[in-house]
């Protein structure tokens, strides 16, 4: 017995009784007896509880207990008194809608979160001290925290459950009381797997998605069994998360449609860098290092994503197979082209119109479309497998090749690293694409995307292939550094910044030659110039190198 | 026919015949007709060839056709004139003897090498902008070799075949023709695969070896399989490197021993870091968080590498299993005490007098030895599956737990990545290891190993678990940047930079939550300084922050 009997009285069933629409979703009526509302559970979640959300890029995540939890500690005014203050330590597999994860960082709810964010509130909170943000590979997050190596402060609750609260979003219940998630799997299985306490969301305005998921188990050392995927559509698991009835604490209904926004329309640099890229791959296949109908794709979120994504759904490769995290808007067309045979991926990150669209038409796509957890979708194991063929956009690159994806002049932090590291160290083709530069308020070219020495490395030099700008693409492949810095400065830079790029290369190999380290070229003195005149200047165009 | 008449004919057969060992381990009749003589072989090798070598950590390499290169060269003093100069493009799957690699340094032979190298002469040469060092995780290497990334520029012999050249050491040869490797697989599986021309060392002094390799085939995307290894006895290949009739050259017999040198002496520091490591794993034994036999072990090369296996010798460990990269003289130690049930690897680097035991009772071990080739040893599906204990040393390691494995002052490259990267990606625990401090000429604690910021990464904040020095173990498991830094100093760094590094993180704290980016604090103007003021005074003890 898991739950205090205290706590289990507290919570009022829900005196409407279940509706017609739950009841054909929730398959297991035990269930049914545990409907709860939701400003019932929330004063249950107490201060330095581990809370666990499903949820990925802000799909699937669960929306009416978090609300309800934000709106007592509101209501309540529990923030403003360090007796009454409530903080959690938070775990979802990425990203989730703004109203519940930005209203927890505004109200100071967050004390941890792991391992990914995206929003103003957050960042902010991360930022300025408040939020400890531990950024871990996507791949990574589920294996560890079933390690327990994020609870290891825990001291409180079954120390063999690294987490109080597992709150997640469903659209069917099984008859074994498994749950069927919506349009993202990403961490939920071992969020489930590992909490001590299970409130479920059950969704009725989004289908019954049964069939679009592939549930693996989860697994530890020295247990662990070999992915047996050989292909994107290769199905290895069960159609639903394994749950243990007696741990679901309560459910609720939940009519709230997933708060995605809009996809990051394209422009004229995406859709330059997105004809670079093809371009490369025509000649790849030309050459023989390519089938003709590519290796599977992973690609990023953003508008490069999207361009290289529409880019390919008019472009001249058929068949393509999609291995990926997230399936972005475009992606709809590119299946619709019938160029795209199948994809994959832990999430799928559409507009709210696209979705609309797409659960009204679903069981059409159903044939060529799988999600799985984000440890198998992100597994190193198969990624190399399959030869997946990466892209990622950076915040900067270095002349070396290595690059940054998370922190701002060093320490400033945006989002977190995702997967991307997952799939750029273990891609046939690790492939890295951004603006050659970004404006700030002063300058229109102000920040150069290549730098002399990144502020922040998450990516190193010996996980890039190809890096590409809206000015041309860098092949890297098989090149020691100092072939490296003089083909990424003149194929990538913007021109604004070139001469410079290459007159810190030209100083940095006289220098190192000259003191018998010449194999990647530096002057440490100078090599985060760009970077502190910046902070000064509010530009990265230097004046001289020291 | 891919070798010309020409060159066929230039090859007399060694006129003694093939001696009785030699006929006792060629087991394919034809490949005796082939026997040669070394300097018969050496004017074959044309400037700007692409050879590759058997041979990892300086054992199971060629012995006598480089060294005949070597001296064909020498002689007839081709490297003076522009116009008789040879150099090759080497591959290797890590490092070989000095004897052969050195020499071809000194003279100036090797125009770009693949993708590890250890020696003073090799790493001048890359340090004077001679030698174009690639520097690739190990597991990538024998993959992008295949898919022909090393060869992108090469513009002469058969396109389908990235090398020229394979020459690698045998100690039998199946009626097949497949070799039997020596005390090391490392990549000859792949520089055989992708070789025009293979000339065969058959070394007769070291034993037949047959029984202790498993070797997997070289599958390329799409039709890759999965490596059904779950424990590290499994057997999932053949005995010998497949390899075909028609494209090998030549065989030559050798009875060269592996010149490995002594293995790295045990000192105060390396035992005090051993000791810290043992405490701790038995600790995460009694936490329940590793199984009392622990999960597979790999360790790096050196003394600390050797204190730790010494360690677990006399350890409380008991059926203990090891998949690693190289096994130095220590394992022998550890497998006679009867704690290590099993060990896998891609090499034996023995010492001389060790191999000579060894060779003795090799039968004694070959039911608890298994060497894979190098993309298996290192792969991150296997190290990833068996929740492997990783354990590395870096040159340094910043604050925040990012580590640097290669360049010394951001340029100076010392020996590569190696595996490091492949393993401490992929592990359950990522442990890095390094003395705190490392001496200079005019101060014995000059370069501090803790420093603000790594003045090269390869290695990210998102990989490390444990920083352990002599002083101390950080344990930065879940733990965000703010509350890494504090804990790495204050556990690892060494007494005489404590204060100095706690300054820089204070005050960069205290500038960053001002400025709204305190995720990673730093100042980029001094994250540098250890390093710049090292180059200008000889030691990192800098006289205040700027």
């Amino acid at each position: 017995m898991l739950i205090a009997p205290l706590e289990r009285r507290s919570i009022a069933v829900s005196s409407a009784g279940p509706s017609a629409e739950l009841k054909e979703r929730v398959h297991r009526p035990g269930y049914l007896k545990k409907l709860a509302k939701p400003e019932d559970l929330a004063p249950l979640f107490k201060n330095d509880d581990y809370v666990g959300w499903s949820g990925f890029t802000g799909v699937g995540y669960p929306k009416l207990v978090p609300t309800a939890i934000a709106d007592y500690v509101e209501q309540n005014n529990l923030q403003n008194d360090p007796a009454t203050k409530k903080k959690f330590h938070l775990f979802v597999g990425a990203s989730v809608g703004p109203e519940v994860e930005e209203r927890w960082a505004r109200l100071d709810m967050i004390e941890r979160r792991y391992p990914h964010q995206v929003g103003k509130e957050i960042a902010k909170g991360i930022n300025a001290g408040r939020i400890n943000f531990v950024d871990k590979h996507l791949s990574m997050f589920p294996q560890d925290l079933t390690y327990g190596y994020f609870s290891l402060k825990k001291n409180h609750g079954d120390p063999r459950r690294p987490l109080d609260w597992a709150i997640v979003e469903a659209t069917a219940i099984t008859e074994e009381g498994w749950i069927v998630p919506g349009a993202s799997v990403g961490a939920t299985p071992e969020i489930l797997h590992t909490a001590e306490k299970i409130i479920i969301e059950v969704n009725t305005h989004i289908p019954d998605l049964t069939g679009l998921h592939d549930i693996t188990p989860t697994l530890l050392p020295p247990h662990r069994q070999p992915y047996l995927i050989t292909h994107p559509s290769n199905r290895i698991g069960e159609t639903a998360i394994p749950v243990d009835p007696d741990r679901v604490l309560a459910i609720v209904e939940s009519k709230l449609p997933d708060n995605t926004g809009d996809n990051a329309p394209e422009t004229l640099t995406s859709r330059a860098i997105a004809e670079h890229l093809i371009d490369f791959l025509s000649q790849e296949v030309k050459a023989g290092r390519m089938p003709k109908n590519l290796l599977p794709l992973q690609s990023g979120i953003g508008n490069v994503a999207n361009s290289i994504i529409g880019g390919l759904a008019n472009g001249p490769f058929e068949n393509v197979q999609v291995w990926t995290e997230v399936l972005q808007d475009t992606f709809v067309q590119f299946i619709n082209s019938g160029k795209l045979e199948f994809a994959t991926a832990t999430s799928l990150r559409f507009s709210s119109e696209e979705f609309e669209r797409f659960y009204v038409n679903w069981k059409d796509y159903k044939d060529r479309l799988l999600l799985r957890s984000q440890q198998v979708a992100n597994s190193p194991e198969i990624i190399r497998r399959l030869g997946v063929i990466a892209m990622n956009t950076p915040l900067e690159v270095d002349i070396y090749a290595h690059a940054n994806s998370t922190c701002a002049l060093g320490s400033r932090m945006l989002n977190g690293i995702g997967g991307s590291a997952d799939f750029l160290r273990n891609a046939k083709l690790s492939i890295m694409h951004t603006p050659s530069s970004r404006g700030t308020k002063t300058d229109p070219t102000g920040i150069s995307c290549i730098v002399p020495f990144c502020s922040h490395i998450d990516q190193t030099e010996h996980d890039l292939d190809i890096i590409v700008t809206e000015q041309g693409l860098a092949d890297v492949r098989g090149l020691a550094p100092r072939e490296r810095a003089p083909i990424i400065i003149q194929k990538c830079a913007h021109p604004d910044y070139r001469d410079i790029l290459m007159e810190y290369y030209e100083r940095s190999l006289f220098e190192c030659l000259k003191a018998g380290s010449g194999h990647e070229p530096h002057m440490l003195k100078n090599a985060l110039k760009f970077h502190t005149y910046f902070q000064e200047h509010g530009t990265m165009k230097i004046d001289k190198w020291d």
